[in-house]
C-alpha cells in the first residue's frame, strides 16, 4: 500500500503506474551512477514488481527474518536495479544507498547478494533463482508449514536453461502453490532475440504440459497483472506462471524494444528520466507478513551415532547413511535429500526412518542442490546425497550456493576407480578438485565408517558448503567408534620411531598405505601413514610435524586425477613452509576402464604395491640411506 | 535382415520376438558371467532394440567410419548389456568378447565408451547422450549434409535430468526430423518408481509441447514398434519420440516389473535362460547406410592470424573472436557455437564471418558442449565459447566428454575478479581447477591478444578438451604479432641477470607481475617473471630453470581460488624435482563483491602492489639478503 501524498490523489491503477516508471527512473539513475549494469532489462519487469509490491507482496522489510514473509526471489539477477529500486519504494534502502550501485564495498551488487538482507541466495547464473524458490516453497509445505508465497521473477532468456525445467518438474510434482513465477518476456536476450521471441504460447504451452497453472497478460498492463496475481493467489494444488509479455527498455524511446541494449547504461539518462515523467518519490509499505507460526526451535540432542568393531568390514557409504538417519533421530532440522540412489548412498536409511523429512528428488542432481539451498534458507540443516560423479552435474550451483553464503551438505558415493566395474562415467575422479575450488568449502574424505559416523555429525553444523567423499567398497575398520575427529584434523594411523618416510593418503588409499607399510617394515623400511581425512581445511601442522620427523619425504597417494585433489592440497598447505622436501606424487593418470576394485587400483599404481615402490624410489634416490 | 536359418521358417514379427529374446538372454549371460551389471533395464528395451536392428537401422558394422552409417547412442548407458547384445547379432562382436563384459581391459566396460568403435560417446551419465545426438543430426542438417539418421535409447528416469529438456527445445528448434528418441518407460528407476511411472501421457505431453512427433507404442509389441519407427521415417519438419510403455526385466518373473532388481545380475540366470526359451543364435545383418556423399574432406590453409601492435590495448576475450574468425576462414572444419553471449566473447565475430557455421546454442551450455562433441563425432573442429563461470553448468558433460575421447575446444570470457562490476556470479575463479581435473584436458590462459591468436590456432589441433581463458578488460599488448607459441611453453617476459625471485603468473596477472618487476628493479630488487600461459601441460622445465636461477624463491599470482588453479600446478610441476624453494602464493581468497577491475584486483591482494609485497617479503625472509 503507497503512503505517499500522492498516492491519495491516485487510483489505484494510477498508483502502480506511477510507482513502475519510478522503479524505472530508479533504475537508471543506479546504473547511470554506476556506469554500468542492466537498465532495460530492469524496465521491462516494472509493471509486474510494483503491482506485487503495493498489494501482493506480504513482508516485512523491518524484519527480513520473520519466517512468515513471502519471498522475492529474481531469477534474472541482472535485473538487480529493479530490486534495488523496489527496495528503496519499500524504504529498505535510502536513495544514497541506492546510487552506491556496483560500487566496491557496496551491499548493491552486480547482481544480488546476500549481502543484503532481503536477498535469500545470489543470483547472475540464470537458471539457478527458481530451483532454489522450488525448495523453499517445498519447505513450507512439509517440514515447516508457513503461509509465505514464493514469488520468482525469471528471464525468457533463462527458460533455455534445463535447470528450469527441472524445476517446473518438481515444482508441479509437489503441488507447490505457493510458488509463482513472474516470467518476463521481453523477447530480447543479451546478443539477439531468444528461442522463442514473443512466442509467449510456447511457453504457456510447455508449463501446462509440466501442470502448472497459467496465466497470460500484457506486463505492462497493470490491471491485467492484478487478475492474474489474483488468480494465481486462487490456484490450489499446482504451481502458477503468469506469462507477461514485454518490452525490454520500456517507456524510453531511445532503448525500447531495441537489441544492442543489453547491460548497457541508457545513452542519455537524463532524457529518458525525463521522458519517464521525472523522479518520483512513492513510498510503499508492503502488505505484512500472512500470520503464521514463530521462528521455529528444532529439538536437538547428541546423536547416539552407529559405531563399528575395529577389524569388521564396512564401506563407508552405508557409514553414511546409518549415521545420518541417527542424526536425523537426534535433530529434527536435519533434512536428507536423493538424486534416485538412495540404496546406493544409503540415505535410504534415513528415509526409512524419517520419511517426512526425506526428499526423492530423482534425477535432477541440480534441483537437489537448489532444494538444500532452499531448505537452508529455511533454517534446515539439509544433506544431500548421489554418487560422487554426478555432483559435476551441479557445479555451478555449488558455486552460486558459496555466492550465497548457503550451509549445505553434500555426500558423494562411489569414488574413483575403487568404484570398479561401472566404469569411469560412474567414478569421481575430478570431485575433491572441484569442491576445494568452492569458496569456503570443506571437504572431508573418510577412509573407516566410525570416522565416517563422526565427520556426517561434524558437517550438519559446520558453515558453507561441506562435501563428503565415500567409497562404494567395503573397507575394513580401522579406528575404535570412541574415536574423535575434527574438520581441519588428520590423523597418524602408522608410525614407528624410526620412520624415514611419509605417506599422506585418505579415503581407500589409507588402506592401502598402510599394507605397503607393513610390507616395507618387513624388510626394515619405515614409512609413516597419515590419514589426510580433512583435504579441506588441512592439517598443516600436523603435515609439517611429520615431514620433519621423516626428513621430508613425502608421498601422497589418492584415487582421484593428479589436479587438485589430495596431493596438490598437501603440497600447496606446506609450500611456504619453506621445508626441504622429495615427493613421489601418486594418483590417477590413465583413463580407466571396468575391473574389479584392486585391478584398478593396481593399474592405476595407486595401491599397495605402487606405494611400496614409491618409498624405495626416495630412498634410493638419496645417497647414504 | 536376419539371416539364420531358424529366420527362414520366421514371419517377420515372429523374427523380431526371437531376436528379442537372444538380446535378453546374451545380456543376461554376459551379466552373470561378469557378476554385475544391469540386465533387467536392457530387458525392458530388447523388443524395440530388435525390431530397430533387424529392419530400421542403416549401418555398416564393418565400416564404423562410414559417414553415412546411422548413429545409435544408448543414453541410458546401463542398458550396454543389450547394446552389446545387439553388436553379437550384428556379427560385430563374438560370443566371447560378448562374455567379457566389465572384465579389466574388455572393451566392453560397464557402461558404453568408444573403446567400441560402434560407440559415438561414452554414456552413462544420465541425460549426457541425448543431447550429443542432437549435435550429430545437427551436423546432419547443417555443414554436412548426410542422409544418416540418429536413434537415441533414452530412459525414463533420466527425462528428469535439466539437461534433456534443453535437447528436446534444441531439436525442435533446429527441425532435426533425423532424430529419434526411443523412449523406455519400464516406470522404475533405480531406488523406485519414477516421478511419473506408467503415466505415458506426461512424456507425450511435454514432448508435443516442445514441437516434436510423438509416438506411443506398447514397447513389446513388435508390430507396433514396427508401425511406430515407420512413422517416425515419415515425419518431417520435426524430430520424434517414441513414447514405450515397458517392463523392466521383461520376460523373467521373477524380476519382471518388481522394485529392487536394478543394476542386479539375475537371481538364477539358468533359469532365465530357460524361462527365455534358451540361448538363440540368430544373426542379423543390419540394412546398409543410406546412399550419401563420400567422407569429406574439409578445405584448410594456414590462418591469417590478426596481429596487434605492442603497447595498444586490446582485450583477450576480443583477440579469441578475432583469431576464431580468421581460422575460420583457412579451415572449412571449424564450427563456432555461444551460449547466447557471442557479444561479449566475441565470438560474435566468427558468426558475421562465417554464419552457415556458426550456432547459436541460447542460455544452454549443457546442449552447447553436447553439440560440440556431436560435431565432433562428425569429424568437425569445434569452438564454444560463453562466459567462463557458467562452464561450471556442463562440467558433467565436459567431464564425459574426455571419458568419450572427445576433441572440443571450449573459450571462457570473463575470468577472475577482473570481471569487475558485474559481480562473483559472473566470475569464473574456479574454472581452472575443473579444466586442469579433465582427463587429457589442455588449460590455456593468455595474457595478451597475439599470445591469445596463436593460442587459438593451436587449439584447433590439440586432441582432448582444450580450455582457453580470456579476460574481459584491455589490456596491454605485449608480444610481437611474430611471436610463436606453444602448448605446455611458457615465456619470459621480464628478466635480468640480477634476479632473485621468479614470479610465476599468468594472463591478467602476468601485467601487474610485470609493473611490480618495474617497480621492484627502481628499488634495485630483481624479480623476472614467467608467463605460466600453458597452465597444463605446464612447462615444468622453464619453472625449474628459473627457480633455480633465482635460488628457489618463487611468488605465484593468479586470478583464481588458491584451490587447483595456477599456483598449485606449478607447485606439483616442480615438487618432485626435490629443489629447495621459498614460496609466497597469491590467489582470490576472500569472496569478492562488485568493484572496478583494478580495485578488485586490489581487494584480492594479487596487484601489483601485492606482489611487490610479496618478493619483497621472500627476500626479507632469508638471512644476508
Amino acid at each position: 500500500m503507497a503512503t505517499t501524498a500522492l498516492s491519495s490523489t491516485l487510483t489505484r491503477s494510477e498508483l502502480w503506474r506511477e510507482l513502475a516508471q519510478q522503479l524505472r527512473v530508479d533504475s537508471i539513475r543506479a546504473t547511470a551512477a554506476a556506469g554500468s549494469g542492466h537498465p532495460t532489462s530492469a524496465m521491462s519487469a516494472a509493471d509486474l514488481m510494483a503491482v506485487l509490491l503495493d498489494k501482493y507482496l506480504r513482508y516485512d522489510f523491518s524484519r527480513p527474518g520473520d519466517p512468515n514473509n513471502d519471498h522475492l526471489i529474481f531469477s534474472k539477477g541482472h535485473a538487480s536495479p529493479l530490486l534495488y529500486a523496489l527496495y528503496a519504494a519499500a524504504g529498505a534502502i535510502s536513495d544514497d544507498e541506492l546510487l552506491t550501485l556496483r560500487r566496491l564495498g557496496s551491499r548493491l551488487e552486480g547482481h544480488p547478494s546476500p549481502a543484503l538482507p532481503w536477498v535469500d541466495v545470489a543470483t547472475g547464473s540464470l537458471g539457478f533463482g527458481l530451483p532454489v524458490g522450488v525448495g523453499i516453497a517445498l519447505a513450507a509445505k512439509t517440514v515447516d508449514p508457513r503461509p509465505y508465497r514464493v514469488w520468482v521473477l525469471v528471464g525468457d532468456s533463462e527458460m533455455a536453461e534445463g535447470s528450469v525445467w527441472e524445476a517446473f518438474e518438481h515444482a508441479a510434482h509437489w503441488r507447490l502453490d505457493n510458488l509463482t513465477i513472474v516470467l518476463d518476456v521481453n523477447r530480447l536476450g543479451q546478443s539477439g532475440e531468444t528461442m522463442h521471441g514473443w512466442d509467449v504460447t510456447s511457453y504457456a504451452e510447455r508449463a501446462r504440459s509440466f501442470g502448472w497453472e497459467v496465466l497470460s497478460v500484457d506486463g505492462h498492463d497493470v490491471e491485467a497483472i492484478d487478475e492474474a496475481y489474483a488468480s494465481a493467489l486462487e490456484t490450489t494444488g499446482r504451481p502458477s506462471l503468469i506469462v507477461a509479455r514485454t518490452l525490454k527498455g520500456k517507456g524510453v524511446a531511445a532503448v525500447e524494444d531495441k537489441p544492442g541494449w543489453h547491460g548497457k547504461v541508457l545513452p542519455d539518462p537524463q532524457a529518458a528520466i525525463a521522458e519517464l515523467g521525472g523522479r518520483r518519490h512513492i513510498r510503499v509499505e508492503a502488505a505484512p507478513p500472512r500470520p503464521g507460526p514463530p521462528e521455529r526451535t528444532y529439538a536437538a540432542s547428541s546423536p547416539v551415532l552407529p559405531g563399528y568393531e575395529v577389524g569388521t568390514q564396512m564401506s563407508t557409504r552405508r557409514a553414511y547413511g546409518e549415521a545420518l538417519a541417527e542424526l536425523g533421530s537426534a535433530r529434527e532440522d536435519v533434512v536428507a535429500m536423493d538424486g534416485e540412489v538412495s540404496n546406493s548412498t544409503f540415505s535410504g536409511l534415513f528415509a526409512d526412518a524419517h520419511p517426512e523429512r526425506f526428499f526423492e528428488m530423482f534425477v535432477a542432481e541440480q534441483q537437489m542442490i537448489a532444494a538444500a539451498i532452499g531448505f537452508d534458507v529455511r533454517g534446515l540443516t539439509p544433506f544431500a546425497s548421489a554418487f560422487a560423479a554426478f555432483f559435476s552435474r551441479a557445479y555451478d550451483f555449488i558455486r552460486m550456493a558459496a555466492i550465497s553464503r548457503a550451509s549445505i551438505r553434500i555426500a558423494g558415493s562411489h569414488a574413483g576407480v575403487a568404484t570398479g566395474e561401472d566404469g569411469p562415467s560412474q567414478m569421481a575422479l575430478e570431485d575433491i578438485a572441484m569442491f576445494r575450488a568452492v569458496h569456503g568449502s570443506t571437504v572431508l574424505y573418510p577412509s573407516d565408517a566410525n570416522q565416517t559416523a563422526k565427520l556426517v555429525a561434524l558437517a550438519a553444523d559446520n558453515p558453507g558448503v561441506t562435501y563428503l567423499r565415500t567409497t562404494r567398497a567395503d573397507t575394513p575398520v580401522i579406528y575404535r567408534p570412541e574415536a574423535e575427529f575434527e574438520i581441519g584434523g588428520s590423523r597418524l594411523v602408522h608410525a614407528s620411531l624410526h620412520d624415514q618416510v611419509t605417506i599422506a593418503a585418505a579415503g581407500i588409499t589409507v588402506h592401502e598405505a598402510i599394507k605397503a607399510a607393513l610390507q616395507l617394515a618387513a624388510d626394515g623400511i619405515y614409512a609413516r601413514v597419515l590419514d589426510v581425512y580433512s583435504a579441506k581445511p588441512i592439517d598443516r601442522e600436523a603435515l609439517l610435524d611429520s615431514l620433519r620427523a621423516t626428513g621430508g619425504r613425502l608421498v601422497t597417494v589418492e584415487d582421484h586425477w593428479p589436479q587438485g585433489g589430495l596431493g596438490e592440497a598437501v603440497l600447496e598447505a606446506i609450500a611456504e613452509s619453506g621445508l626441504s622436501l622429495q615427493v613421489v606424487k601418486l594418483a590417477v593418470r590413465g583413463l580407466p576402464g571396468s575391473g574389479t576394485p584392486a585391478e584398478l587400483l593396481h593399474a592405476a599404481s595407486i595401491d599397495a604395491d605402487a606405494i611400496a615402490t614409491a618409498v624405495r624410489s626416495l630412498l634410493d634416490s638419496v645417497p647414504g640411506q
